[in-house]
């Protein structure tokens, strides 16, 4: 991992998180300043760094500041039930369960403001944002729902936690102008679907404690493992994973390649 | 009432608004349609005639559809559990909890996904976003806090409801390049604090049953009614809307002066 592009992310994101003496701001501040691994965020700064974008930033940490907004929502009572995030007490069992759904509001917006300095990303972003939430909603109905099909589960993937990747894999792309920039955001939705494949089969395996959030409890979770099965789940991920390294060598995305190295370590260490 | 644009405004809903087999759609699609009287869009509408803008229909929408995703997200059991929404049965009644938090996230990205078409719109729109969610936060923190001023409860009301009509009244004046945009925003700001006192009135005097919404049981929220008397907050309202009419009229906006003209009987009227 690259500790300087990391502080300048933590740094970022303290400079813009609110303070001020309304609950809301501190609810707002927790969950992003748990202490995640900040992948998305640092994936944007490596390929920013490969193709020579300056200023992206701001949209980097945006990118976060969304994310810790929908793991907020995802963990309320209502949809996960989640008590555990980033090894710590999820945001609404420290500020109880109307802040918390508004701390998730105020990061997505908090998350626009940023982005609206980038006239040519705010367009995307703004799909992008729409994708994850519908992907969350697919996977939270696909729970109590009989008649679905594998590319169900492939499209909720691909939305849930692709879309993101995507926006972060292309965001500098688009900023310098290349032509072939959703080349480069179809290569982050499918590492989002290969790195929720590999969470999928962490959940299974690990302790909460090891994994810094509840695992095991999703037993009606509808997920790409219990449906091909650990060995065939796993080599669809390891395949996706080999098409996304050819692409980022074509492109000469070194700082790229290699942080999403060593991230995938991390992802399936946990 | 303009017969013609609200037409115009609920046809456009009708297109934008999401269809498919997920439920997700169906629970973005219901709030909206439930039969509000969309006063944010409309007086963009009027206010962009009076300025003879056109193509601003997308934004009067995207506000809207922005609107009904807070009252989605208000009316939950942990915020104001709410049963009645525009005469109809809350969201989160209808189709849960989970979904109904969700398909509130749903309608504001999509309302950004509108409102990304205007580039000079959408950095003005993070930031009423924003201040629509903290007034929000307010409101539900000084229901239990004991150290507030009345300048709390006007900063509140001005970001909880101003804002979104101090978009829609000055959003055909930024398009139109007017320099005094700033103060059309201050003025439908301004608007919005009275149509809270206006609001908190008719809670306190009227049933449930002909405001379609509950009222009455919101003992411990903080109003200005509460904190002025029935009689001074009247007043205060009052002079308000005299400072925004006389506004209306040194602008020449007559359309917009005779549509909120309309909308504050019916607002006082329920």
């Amino acid at each position: 991992m690259n500790e300087e592009k990391r502080t300048k992310i933590l740094k970022k994101m303290n400079d813009v998180l609110p303070r001020g003496r309304w609950t809301i701001f501190n609810a707002m501040s927790y969950t992003p300043r748990a202490g995640g691994k900040n992948l998305r965020a640092m994936l944007m700064l490596e390929v920013a760094d490969d193709l020579g974008v300056e200023g992206i930033l701001d949209a980097a940490v945006a990118v976060e500041l969304f994310h810790s907004g929908t793991l907020i929502h995802d963990d309320m009572p209502e949809i996960d039930d989640a008590t555990l995030r980033r090894g710590k007490k999820a945001n609404h069992l420290v500020f109880g369960s109307g802040m918390a759904l508004l701390a998730g509001d105020g990061l997505f917006f908090l998350a626009f403001k940023l982005m609206s300095k980038y006239e040519n990303l705010f367009p995307i972003f703004s799909d992008v944002a729409y994708d994850v939430l519908v992907g969350e909603a697919m996977d939270v109905e696909l729970e109590d729902r009989k008649d679905f099909s594998e590319n169900d589960i492939y499209e909720m993937y691909e939305k849930k936690t692709g879309a993101l990747f995507g926006f972060s894999l292309s965001a500098p792309a688009v900023v310098v102008g290349l032509k072939n920039w959703k080349e480069f955001e179809r290569m982050g939705r499918k590492f989002g679907i290969a790195f929720q494949i590999y969470d999928d089969i962490k959940d299974f395996t690990m302790s909460s404690e090891s994994v810094g959030k509840d695992v095991g409890k999703d037993v009606n979770k509808k997920t790409l493992v219990k449906i091909l099965g650990f060995e065939k789940a796993k080599e669809v991920a390891d395949g996706i994973v080999e098409d996304i390294f050819n692409f980022l060598r074509s492109e000469k995305l070194e700082n790229a390649e290699s942080f999403l190295r060593g991230s995938l370590d991390l992802i399936k260490r946990g």
